[in-house]
């Protein structure tokens, strides 16, 4: 039997949902590609690094396993793992030190997964060169739609296609917040049961000034479009500005305010908007209740092909899923060169 | 530069889109895969087959090239090829003659790429272990869905999760007549006006009785669930008892009637349903105009994933293109067994 081994920098939720997956698809991995994934190494900013070559059992992790000393990059330049998957919170603003992180494992020809949007968002062409000059994967399908194949439907599935515009609701924080305004809830409270239910951050800012969807639309395009955008490159408004009456007045209308991204080529150069819009009846969009997101690819020879999350259920974690389908990818890509 | 020959058995509107389509992408075959695609031989019922191992020229195909002792079976024996593309009408009763032309082609170790949806409805194992027994692919993506990558998403990028269920909107023409009528035109009037937009077939019979919708649900359930039924498993009603009446009533009540598909496990047991049913204000089925159809595939990992083809634009054949993904496929996992 092979085995996998893999390093987890940032241990939140995603991380501990990733590692209990691990353990509940044992049989899957085995059974299908002959297969033991270990974790060999867990990094957190509070506790520090955890390595264990022979691998950790993150049922019985404890605080005391950590040393302070080890630090993220400490422990991806220790190199004792065969995938790194970069978990860490993002800063929109700079991508860092998630690209940092990156850099360092690709460089050391490690495979890598990130769920963190800000390197693809920032710096997608350099990372992916480096990968393919390293001959490794660089895998970030949960950055957008969590474990929803976005970006390998349009690569891989839509394979011949040129992508020509793209469309979508895709934060799902200020989805459920306006469809809790919708139901005649106040913002405040929104954000408060959004964060009783676990989706909605401490500080939901980014969310709400439209800098996470800024930043996925990037991402999209930059991968699927092959353009090189920054999130400081898109038309952002965000939807601290719609009020209560808005909404009333919209919905008095049968219509919805969304925070909608739209992406495309104008002239020859690369546009992308995130706002509030008016969504008419009878458009997808308007179906959109909650956490759900959506996006919709424009090409060439299939006309617009849509992908649809659906609302978060509270057993499931969408991100993890989409960290797991990444590592399931190298191993169907890459499964002789891992020990 | 390599060379992949292709087989068209069958040579109606998607063979010959399939055709145009291949000229149009021949430099991004080129420098994607270093291949030639060449179209070897054309098979149709009517004129015979013409076989030219050099590559037929099929902007100046005439009916004088081909020769009436060339039936299919006989172009698929002379193994001039690489890939067999069995484009022929379908019977949905039996899944013939398609699947003898598959067993056939996938006998003498030729890649298969089918259209027909017959073949995966009644003998989706067989087809599926013998191509794995040869060394090749059978790659059926324009089954369903036209060119949207239903079974490679779930297949491929939405791998380690088990399918738990199905639900969507399979068949364009009764979403077509179904959308019209709501409109206040006739059920007759609106199967006419499919026939002059070129999607509704002569004898629409098998679409308004819901057997194309069965067919297509059971190939789904077969490829995606792993279970071994076929149309005549599905509870089965149509469209036709629908009447103007029911249409008005719904819409009086914000809701909408269209044609579901439905399949999950049921006490270990495949069950199918295909029905007309009362689609809901806010739901995404309600917003599926004309020509528009759409899959929800339940899973364990992920929850439900949804993907959606819009309303046909007459200048694009979305058949065509799956045929086209599955030949990319082919080129991507088999390029270095080809000529």
């Amino acid at each position: 039997m092979n085995r996998i081994r893999i390093a987890l920098i940032g241990y939140g939720n995603v991380g501990k949902a990733f590692a209990e997956m691990l353990l509940r698809k044992k049989d899957y991995l085995r059974e299908t590609f002959d297969t033991e994934a270990v974790i060999t190494a867990i990094c957190t900013r509070r506790l520090g690094g955890c390595l264990q070559p022979e691998g950790i059992d993150t049922k019985a992790l404890t605080d005391d396993m950590f040393d302070r000393s080890l630090d993220a990059l400490a422990i991806i330049g220790s190199g004792e793992y065969d995938v790194m998957a970069e978990l860490t919170p993002i800063d929109i603003m700079t991508g860092q030190p998630a690209t940092d992180h990156i850099r360092k494992a690709l460089s050391l020809e490690k495979h890598v997964i990130t769920a963190n949007k800000g390197p693809v968002a920032w710096h997608y062409r350099e990372l992916r060169d480096l990968a393919k000059e390293k001959g490794v994967s660089f895998c970030h399908e949960a950055t957008v739609m969590d474990g929803v194949p976005v970006y390998n439907l349009a690569k891989e599935n839509l394979m011949g296609c040129r992508v020509t515009a793209l469309e979508g609701i895709l934060n799902a924080t200020t989805n459920f917040i306006l469809s809790e305004m919708e139901k005649g809830v106040s913002f405040e409270d929104a954000i408060q049961e959004g964060r009783r239910q676990g989706f909605v951050e401490a500080d939901p800012g980014m969310d709400i000034d439209g800098w996470d969807a800024s930043a996925k639309l990037t991402a999209l395009m930059n991968v699927l479009m092959d353009v090189q955008i920054t999130p400081m490159d898109i038309r952002r408004t965000g939807i601290g500005e719609v009020t209560p009456e808005d909404i009333e007045a919209a919905k008095r209308q049968g219509k919805r305010i969304k925070l909608l991204c739209r992406g495309w080529i104008e002239d020859g150069k690369p546009v992308g908007v995130v706002e509030p819009a008016l969504v008419e009846e009878g458009s997808l969009a308007l179906t959109m209740e909650g956490t759900a997101s959506y996006v919709t690819i424009y090409t060439d020879l299939m006309g617009g092909v849509t992908v649809i999350e659906h609302p978060f259920e509270p057993e499931i974690d969408h991100t993890a899923y989409g960290v797991l389908s990444d590592l399931l990818r190298i191993l169907t890509d890459h499964s002789r060169s891992v020990q």
